[in-house]
């Protein structure tokens, strides 16, 4: 995603303290209330623009939703988009790096953990920044509820062979693959991405996996 | 694979004892003595025509391969191959249903296992006739080294999901997976099969993985 310098984004974040919340680690193990209801919390890491964290929202009113992205110049295009659909109780934005989620979640507290199209970091010595890499996976498994699933979506060929190696190295069991997720039918559950959009326009297959944590153990390896 | 009825194809087999070998069961736990050297031992199950396995034995002469095949009519091309080529000690065929594998290999007799394009049984009712269904890998499992691989092509998308969720959830771990092989470079260890010539040259992308025994417990689900 190409990324510019936006002058005034701080102030137009701060100025929407209903959508994005401000001071994130004051709610670490009661997130819940700052929610309507009750209800399984999904996160989503690095959603970008928003449209599959607002799209699942509205799909779910029965779970709570965070969109979490560290980069203002794309938050800022989630809460204009917010902005203009119909209001979303359910959801709410945090500008945070995903190397901090465990001062912001406790242990346990989130349900699902979505990845879309995460940055690919082709060089082998940035893996360590792939959203995917085992200190990631490390982080997703101390937040997430033990029966909880994660949810990975890319077009990057390398990026899903390496993902699918790292996630069943770390212990996880493939719960679902698919290599050409449009080729399925019966997608209304899939809520596309702007990218995915994009992408699936022009023919390029869609990777997608679904993980769970064996046997339900929490937090064996960290 | 179109299979024909072949007249006199069991002649035709019975009449080269020294590349079928027709009592297998008699060499389990001796395999090496069937071969001019005692080194490793690794088997195509499905050989098809014998493409593949040939190649295989051509380029590795430090190894023994055996290759097996159910169908005869099969069979006798890559007979027909074999004796057109350069003489080939390290290799033997088998004409053999790979459910009956454990009668014929000591447990930790074979080295690598190699299924290529094997038949994809699309239907679900048919998935336990999949050579990547739990029940084969169990074979695999017995008879092979714990330090050995599990190597799997095919052009079938759908096998190739399957396969990688039934190899890991039998607990094995993923050494490499490639979504596109033709894509990499250096493939000189590749031997093509037939299929793969045909189907890599209608740019169908190959899937591969390879696949470890973890921690190299032999037979403990066994």
């Amino acid at each position: 995603m190409r990324l510019r310098k936006i002058k005034g984004a701080a102030e137009f974040i701060a100025s929407h303290p209903g959508i994005v919340i401000g001071d994130p680690k004051s709610l670490k193990g009661k997130w819940s209330t700052a929610f309507e209801k009750d209800q399984p919390l999904s996160i989503e890491v690095g959603m970008g623009k928003g449209q599959f964290i607002i799209g699942m929202a509205r799909l779910h009113p029965e779970q709570n939703f965070i969109g979490i992205e560290k980069f203002d110049s794309v938050l800022i295009r989630a809460i204009e988009k917010i902005l203009e659909s119909e209001p979303l109780p359910n959801l709410k934005l945090l500008m945070v790096d995903a190397e901090n989620l465990k001062d912001i979640f406790e242990a346990g507290e989130v349900a699902h953990v979505y990845l879309n199209f995460s940055d690919p970091w082709p060089k082998p010595r940035h893996a360590k920044r792939r959203l995917t890499h085992e200190a990631f996976l490390g982080i997703y498994k101390t937040i997430m509820d033990p029966s909880g699933t994660l949810a990975f979506k890319t077009d990057n060929r390398l990026l899903f062979e390496y993902s699918l190696k790292s996630i069943t190295d770390f212990g996880m069991g493939l719960k679902d693959v698919a290599f050409d997720l449009h080729a399925r039918v019966g997608l209304e559950w899939n809520i596309k991405t702007e990218y995915e959009e994009k992408f699936s326009a022009l023919g390029q297959p869609i990777y997608r996996l679904e993980a769970l944590w064996k046997e339900g153990k929490p937090n064996e390896r960290n």
